[in-house]
């Protein structure tokens, strides 16, 4: 008996280390796990590892060339493919990267170098947390700056996150163009 | 005792099951499942979930700008973030799209398009295939195009691929400098 119980131990163990880790999940549900009883959202850590790359924009400006890497949590892209939709408690993490150039044998080359911001988004299907200005229009928005990784320093995300959206209403605010992972096979 | 060895059973299900999708693997050396015993390579499906982007380059050019999305075999990162190697059977797949650009609220922005080629890479510490022209310099060479994806038209890594690589000879021929999840956290 006792070897049983431990051997469905050592299932459960698995299956929860699996869960943790798999890009093919549960179409990230697990969002709120970021989230307190308030509404306040922190970064998740290891994204990088953790999530699944949805894809980048390069984004040449005057004031500095940037380079924008978009992470989602894992089964976001699997769950979207299906069904048109982000699930319910999907996080994006979107990372602002400065970026280095050169002329290399493929031509002037762009690539991303130190990270300057990261906003993130928690798609939020029910409206949990109507009295927080960081929520609202079906997602949670935050914003980390680099001198300060782990502080969410946005306010009120009608102001400080929203008006970049706005152009990409028809796709749930988000830009999946260019997101190819996203598109059906 | 039956129920013991389906318990077995049930573990190692769920332990394979982990292991085709976890990023967090064993350093790649699952590369060789997609070489036949002449060396002759055959891209990964699913590359675009199963794999983890390690960055992307964006690349102006006058005969059309491209973005280069770099997916690495899962456990990559991990790996060479302790060794500052390539684990042997390590899998990089190059996707080289076209890109789309336009004037987006965060400033003129590119993003990858339809996929022009692939390039895909396979680690070899060993040496594996001498008398194979697509191997040598410790990697696996192989080409594909869109026209044809699964179809590998490589002839000679040498006249092929590699002047393209020569330049990043000291990194292993590989241009980590546009991949943040290899740099140590």
């Amino acid at each position: 008996m006792i070897s049983r119980i431990s051997m469905i131990g050592l299932t459960l163990v698995f299956m929860a280390g699996c869960r943790q880790v798999t890009p093919q999940g549960n179409g990230g549900s697990t969002g709120f796990d970021l989230v307190d009883s308030a509404g306040n959202i922190r970064k998740p850590s290891g994204y990088r590892d953790r999530y699944q790359a949805l894809g980048a924009y390069t984004v040449l400006k005057s004031t500095g060339n940037e380079m924008h890497v978009v992470y989602a949590s894992p089964g976001t892209a699997e769950y979207y493919r299906k069904t048109g939709k982000f699930a319910d408690g999907t996080v994006l993490v979107k990372e602002v990267f400065g970026t280095d150039h050169a002329p290399l044998t493929t031509g002037d080359a762009h690539w991303a170098s130190g990270t300057k911001v990261w906003f993130l988004l928690i798609k939020d299907v029910k409206g949990r947390y109507p009295g927080n200005p960081l929520w609202g229009d079906g997602w949670g928005w935050a914003l980390f700056k680099s001198d300060a990784p782990n502080k969410q320093v946005a306010v009120d995300y009608k102001k400080d996150c929203f008006g970049c959206h706005v152009p990409a209403k028809a796709t749930d605010w988000i830009y999946v163009q260019g997101y190819p992972v996203l598109s059906p096979k």
